[in-house]
């Protein structure tokens, strides 16, 4: 039907070269080094630590209110040694320091007002009156407009709220000019270019629902919908066109849906567009499917075409999330996209509108002469540029296109910082079409080429990627990664699997000893917290019978388990691991059911176990490897390790398969076999790692599943003298007790014992006054309220820095009132039951507790409907007006408590922090580089977060475990975790006879 | 006077080419392919790992008394997967694998009988009788010899008196004949030659005193003397020859004191000769040295000069123990040097008669030729060359020289077999003459050229040597060099620095808080053990309230001590080094004053505490250096370490100055401030480490020294709420009790306390019945008797297996009779008193239960003018009889108390060895390697130790430490030390800011 691009090559350079011709010797503003932003860009492109911080500065200026902290951060992020800073900051940020006073205020303030000038050329109006004056100039000049409102990162309803509000406000004051405002190149309707509508905004979907998130599909859609649609139904009444932006890549598919559902609404209205964006490999796909979609409903519709903004981003979150990495990998991959999209379109012209949004010389040209070829009428495409940026293409374009519209954002500049960081980071990226041509000023013909033509030339002269590193033959260890609830299929399948758990669940649960079930005459049932009458398992109970027979067996195995090669034990692991993976969603809906886990929770936790079965594979491959000890010829020292004996292993319920697993698998790959006690809350969990060994193919005794009463066998495990090793994760009062009775030594005990235990933690975040709030609210309320706050890890304590403490508290308090409670079953709870009906009289007592020493901010219960249920919910609980002498700032709760602390600067602030008996995990959300350099210095905690929440630790990225009265043993998920499991071995040989010794390799030899 | 050797290269080399044209096509028997021992040899040479094996089973055949045996050996020597191996051995090896039976034994005795006679190539008889009718052979030939007799190795004095009487008896079996033989190319005298004796025997001088050690020099030149003088007055009494070997380096100080006094004492018989060794650096001074003393005194000397056989061992001894190496590094330096040394000796043809031994016809043409060209008279110089070596060149020798003689070892084929293996090595080693020459068929230019043009062209040709590793720009770990008593300013040092010590000691010693000297009313005096009315000092002790003090001070010093960058604190541990190293003489006095060590057990204590600051210094900048976790992009992980807090340090006297600088260094260099309470005993020596740590600049209160009772203070400083981390070493007893209070967490406790403790053992030595016997028994002795037995890592079990068991304790007790029991001071004493009245009553308890339980086979008391001396002596005491039920067979003594136990086969040997209560050291003897193998697996220790004695760990090399109820930790001098001193924390930054991170250069980036 069309012409292949690359027959258009021609035509389509040609194009470009006048274009190019018609703007020769122009500039974008932004290149220009007469002017301090010219300057800026120019030191960014040059220096890549200068742009980092630069840009970093840009982001927490708005945050900036006094001179003293504008002061200190100029000297922060500029005035280090490096005198590659330009001196157009450098003389302030030095000033600042030795003169102080009026002038470097005078000077500072230069700064920002440069910083804040800078903002305003890409952003057409700080409130809606400005805006509208902007939209007005930019129409006298012949451009029309699509208007965007900054602000898009809501953290609670009131948030999502406002920003209608802020559309609704600004629609209201177009409309009072609308009538004045003549048709650009009108013919007689009152219509742009005869055919545009002259209102035009675009809106963030995300942003109109704070709760959006991809697990919650329809949940998303729905939120979105309740307030875009009355924006679109004043945009239809002011006959304007309205275009859904596309966002991160998480929220495509609700983005999608909620675009066919407007659509479908009001299917006589057709200015409602959409955006796609090139850069993401599916959006050949996308683009084909709307298209499919508009054929089949009859409805017609309209594109935008975009790169896309958040490249950087997207490829970020898939690396750290172990996802293949969704965007074109190569600035040609998505140039080529973009055109074979845009000919997509343009193709159905007749039922879809093109918006060709691009800076792109030769994007554009190809789109021209695409048209062209195929004859599409001037009202079916239109162009866009970005306001502020690339004047010299948006002139080129109305030179030879007519129809240029400018996307133009408005707002405050607190968000207008971060929109002008996107914008610096575009201009100054070495793939930035701009910067090639305007800055570096590249050779035209390699502009204009065929993307295709550019990508083959990169490819060739890459040099090929070394192979991953790999230890004893294996890849390099990998966290697994989480699920992507953006698939479809992956939202799918955790009902089935919930449905079939279900189905086969309440039976008895027996005892696993010596490779043999045990069945015992005393049951523990185990219940499902958002449910006690739903039973997941009558679960037998050991006696000290059984304990002994687990122990004997145990003792039994090590004689030969501790010989066997590190190798073939860690084979065993990654068998496990192969069997968590093959059974992930099962074992998931297993932990939703029998602890309330949400949906991510469980998988993460699941998740967790296969990463620790994997990384002490690798990690006991790497310690099975004798080590040779220094290099005098004639002597071969080797250091290498041996299970210490058996090890009884006393887990918790809140990680029940993880931390099980981690303990266990440590344990059984260092070559000691294991009693395996699970909590009673969470044993048919814990059950699973029988099934798991056995699927493994462990030899008979190794592992041993002895579920018990603490009270009947407890002690008796932990005094028994053929325990060798102790692992527990528990409260802090009975990982003590376990350590005092461990630590004597018993008749016939052939080993002292070695005790690891993870206690508890009373984790505190800070937030400095320049934090990002946008982030320190959501990672916060992630940290204290996920998973009911039953983490040893959950933040409990929030110190907030007074000069801040008003907003943030604020903030998060709506964000707290704006989360959905109920079962976790149910994925668009953000918070459900706890685990068990001791539990929430625990944390009952201490939301009493609470509210005796403060100020409670928010105490928000389920449903009156869930309630009757019968499930074990406790009140999402905020707190301030606490000191550091309060029972609530100072005791474990374990549960949706949190306690606000104001803190009269950093210092303050970490001291607090520093308080407690506990050290184990704490975050801090700031922007000021010293005060992230102090908290990593004296902010003393096991696991300490910059700016990301103190949850979510990841098997070695983030290695766990805390000190003081925390933990006794070195990290989880670490290095030197397994040497507590292992005793060290020294064997030296005297490899001289006769005076003769055969010389290694890497013997201390003659040179 | 004399022509430099390369003006006379030309007339060499046309004197060498003569020689090789004269033998041309002959070639040394060895080489004969054609024969066993030939196609033996060629495997040798060209598979580096069959010339280990088969020169190993060399070594050990004559051990192998039955037929099961020597099947078990050739398989585990030779039936790897190696197909590399010779038809000739793998044949047997195999089949004694499948066919068993009589096939099997014929073919191992054949094998057996083939090593035999490859031994009868070299040695001309086993007994006297053998060895007089191959001289008369040799005569009839027309060569004169040298006789020497086997066995050198002798362990005890009853050895030395045999070995001396072999030698008699051989002269008077020579005597018989003597009158019988005509003289070679005779004049009118009954001499060889006209000027020769036709008798002419060799002497190893070390082997005619067991007790020869180089710190005693007069002793051991009196002991050699007391038993060569006999021989030589026989030898003087036939007219004969009578040359001093020379043998290692270690001797050779005390052999020329030998020659000079044997010299002197018989002025005018001038047919004594002594040998030099023209690969030691030092020989042209030596050379030197004694042609002037000659001139000197007026007495003619004979000098034979050979290139040296021991270039291995003194390579790797000088390598292992840190000394320089004594030896040239190239061969062809050596070869310099004998002509160098040859030269000196020629122009003093006068006063020193000349044996050239050398098999090298370069090196025998330059000697020709400097002679002629000297003009020296042939009856001053005669060439000499090994029996069965090198025909060819005997036969040329002879046709150009005449006056040759052959160097003839006798005796049994027990120590013929490491005669042997020096024999093959020398044939083998690449650089040999012989080999080049009559294997390799070298160029003869090559051959003959001057050996300066050789070393020149070697050098050329050489890589330049890479840069020792560093670690913090620190030169990589190497221990501290044990004093090298060959050196007489070494051996002067210590009496010196004894009677320093002994001239300041006696004082006050204070307490040490917080950088003050504090002073108590409660003292305790320390005295010197082998004399107790000596006071070494009168020591301060603390009291609850001094204790208390220095825990407060250093819980202050804490708070900026653990913040002090890692490399400065390394910094002071290696001023503190720096300070050892400076006073290490004075320090080992105190210690052989204090506790009564031995001059080298004294040094090595020292240079111990050198090794760990220098060690651990390396370690903490290693484990300093924050670690990256995972490489996910957007994300910065670190793991890095905090020390724990304030470490109390209870330290044992038996390594004073090692343990207590180990254990404290580790704690301060981790950051933790240290409260150190030396053993009472030692007290004096533990003051050393004020000064120590004074000089390094430590600041106050991070190190505080507090001597104390610990009934007064002990369980104090363990419960104290201020102490998180306890290192102690000594006994079972305390250490479990230690163990036990530090557990119970105490009101106000910040930290669960860590306790490092090494406990006692109950070490075993297991002896093959293939072992080496002549490096066993004075390993077993050294382990079991040095410094009194008083070693956590002595041996107090000897194992040992039936076959073996009466020649091995037969041996051992001898060798245990032989050595000198006395004061520590003097270096002639092997053995000393143990440290104090309360240690002597404790091994006299042990000994009387030894007498009870076994069969005392010796008891050696000191003389009773030592006992009169009130000195802390027990008697040297060795029990056999004991099976494992006896308490001398579990209890740990520490003292010089020995039980020998028997064990029918290697795996009860081994059950025994494991089956107490302890797992520290061990040892094994043994030439099998699959023993070898097994007791690398089964005998679980820490340390364990093949074919070396259980004692003497070096640091890192040999990091130290046991399980069981040895210890509770891990291995103190090795790579996991630190850590338990340690709280890891781990850092996490998200780097990403609004969608945009910096990408690090080890990000898990886009390829």
């Amino acid at each position: 039907m069309t012409t292949d691009i690359s027959s258009l090559d021609p035509r389509i350079i040609a194009r470009g070269r006048e274009f190019f011709s018609s703007i020769s010797g122009e500039s974008p503003s932004v290149f220009n080094k007469g002017w301090w932003t010219g300057k800026v860009m120019d030191w960014a492109m040059k220096n890549e630590d200068f742009k980092v911080q630069m840009f970093r500065f840009v982001d927490v200026l708005p945050y900036l209110n006094t001179s003293e902290s504008l002061s200190r951060h100029i000297e922060e992020y500029f005035a280090g040694d490096d005198s590659n800073i330009p001196d157009v900051l450098k003389w302030g940020a030095t000033k600042t320091k030795i003169g102080g006073g009026l002038v470097a205020k005078v000077l500072n303030k230069t700064i920002r007002s440069n910083i804040e000038s800078m903002a305003r050329q890409f952003i057409i109006g700080q409130v809606s009156k400005e805006a509208v004056k902007g939209i007005k100039k930019l129409r006298k000049d012949g451009f029309a407009f699509v208007l965007d409102l900054l602000g898009e990162a809501t953290v609670s309803e009131v948030e999502s709220d406002a920003y209608r509000e802020g559309y609704m406000e600004v629609l209201e004051a177009i409309q009072k000019e609308l009538a004045k405002w003549k048709p650009l190149d009108g013919g007689g309707d009152d219509l742009d270019w005869g055919h545009a509508p002259k209102v035009n905004v675009a809106v963030k979907p995300s942003a109109f629902y704070s709760q959006s998130k991809p697990v919650d599909m329809d949940g998303t859609v729905e939120g979105m919908m309740s307030r875009i649609e009355p924006i679109y139904r004043k945009v239809m009444e002011m006959g304007g066109f309205m275009c859904i932006d596309m966002e991160q890549l998480k929220y495509k598919g609700a983005t999608v849906e909620l675009y066919k559902r407007l659509r479908t609404k009001y299917p006589d209205y057709p200015h409602l567009g959409i955006v796609f964006q090139a850069y993401l490999r599916s959006t050949d796909e996308d683009v084909r499917g709307l298209l499919a979609w508009a054929r089949e409903t009859g409805l017609p519709i309209s594109i935008r075409l975009v790169k896309g903004a958040y490249w950087d981003y997207e490829t970020v979150l898939a690396k750290q999330n172990g996802w293949p990495v969704p965007v074109w990998t190569h600035k040609p991959e998505s140039d080529m996209a973009f055109e074979r999209a845009a000919r997509m379109i343009l193709e159905n012209a007749d039922i879809c509108h093109f918006a060709c949004a691009s800076h792109n010389i030769r994007t554009i040209s190809a789109v021209m002469e695409m048209a062209a070829d195929m004859n599409v009428a001037e009202d079916r495409y239109e162009f866009q540029v970005l306001y502020g940026m690339a004047e010299p293409v948006r002139k080129g374009l109305k030179n030879v296109a007519r129809r240029v519209r400018l996307y133009c954002p408005y707002g405050d500049l607190l968000p207008g910082m971060a929109y002008l960081v996107r914008r610096l980071l575009e201009n100054t990226a070495n793939e930035s079409f701009l910067k090639q041509t305007f800055a570096d000023e590249a050779d035209m013909d390699r502009l204009l080429e065929n993307p295709e033509a550019t990508l083959r030339r990169q490819l060739e002269g890459k040099c090929v990627a070394p192979e991953p590193e790999a230890q004893g033959g294996l890849p390099r260890f990998a966290n697994f990664p989480p699920s992507d609830f953006t698939i479809e299929a992956e939202r799918a399948a955790y009902p089935e699997a919930i449905a079939r758990v279900r189905g086969v669940m309440g039976k008895e649960v027996p005892l696993f000893i010596n490779g043999q079930e045990v069945r015992t005459g005393d049951h523990l049932d185990s219940y499902n917290p958002a449910d006690p009458s739903e039973i997941i398992g009558s679960v037998c109970q050991a006696g000290v019978a059984e304990a002994d027979d687990a122990i004997a067996a145990a003792s039994e195995a090590y004689l030969s388990w501790r010989d066997v090669p590190a190798e073939e034990r860690a084979e065993v692991l990654l068998k496990a691991a192969r069997y968590l993976k093959d059974n992930i969603h099962d074992l998931s809906a297993m932990q939703i059911l029998e602890v309330g886990k949400q949906w991510d929770q469980a998988q993460a936790d699941v998740a967790e176990a296969i990463d620790f079965l994997e990384y002490y594979a690798r990690e006991m491959i790497r310690l099975g490897n004798p080590r040779r000890m220094g290099r005098a010829p004639g002597e071969m020292s080797q250091l290498f390790y041996q299970g210490k004996g058996v090890a009884a292993v006393i887990a918790p319920w809140n990680f029940p398969l993880a931390i099980s697993v981690g303990m266990v698998s440590a344990a059984i790959v260092s070559g000691c076999p294991v009693v395996y006690k699970p909590a009673g809350i969470s044993s048919c969990v814990g059950y699973g790692l029988v099934e798991m060994w056995k699927a493994a193919g462990l030899p008979d005794g190794v592992f041993n599943y002895i579920p018990g009463r603490g009270s009947v066998i407890g002690d008796h495990i932990v005094e028994h003298p053929d325990v060798s090793v102790i692992a527990f994760t528990g409260s802090m009062e009975v990982g003590l007790r376990i350590q005092e009775k461990a630590a004597r030594v018993q008749p016939g005990q052939q080993q002292c014992k070695r005790v690891i235990a993870e206690m508890g933690g009373k984790n505190a975040t800070i937030i400095d006054d320049d934090a990002d709030l946008d982030e320190a609210v959501l990672g916060v309320l992630y940290a204290a309220f996920g998973f009911q706050g039953q983490k040893c890890s959950a933040c409990s304590r929030v110190i907030v820095l007074d000069a801040v403490y008003d907003r943030f508290v604020e903030r998060l308090t709506e964000a707290a009132r704006s989360v959905k409670l109920g079962p976790s079953e149910n994925p668009a709870n953000y918070m459900g039951p706890v685990v068990d009906k001791a539990a929430r009289e625990n944390v009952l007592r201490y939301v009493k507790i609470a509210e005796e020493e403060g100020n409670v901010l928010v105490k928000r219960e389920v449903s009156d409907d869930l309630k009757a249920t019968g499930g074990c919910y406790v009140p999402l609980t905020i707190v301030d007006g606490i000191t550091r002498e309060h029972r609530i700032a100072r005791e474990e709760v374990f549960g949706p408590v949190l306690a606000v602390m104001r803190a009269k600067d950093m210092n303050d602030a970490i001291d607090i922090a520093n308080s407690t008996r506990f050290a184990l995990t704490g975050a801090i959300y700031s922007r000021s580089p010293a005060n992230l350099e102090l908290a990593y210095k004296q902010f003393r905690v096991g696991n300490l977060y910059l700016n990301k929440p103190s949850v979510g630790a990841l098997v070695e990225r983030h290695a766990f475990g805390g000190f003081k009265m925390s933990g006794v043993g070195s990290k989880s998920g670490g290095p030197d975790y397994l040497l507590q499991f292992l005793d060290p071995r020294l064997v030296c040989e005297n490899t001289m006879r006769r005076g003769f010794a055969p010389i290694e390799e890497e013997d201390d030899w003659l040179g």
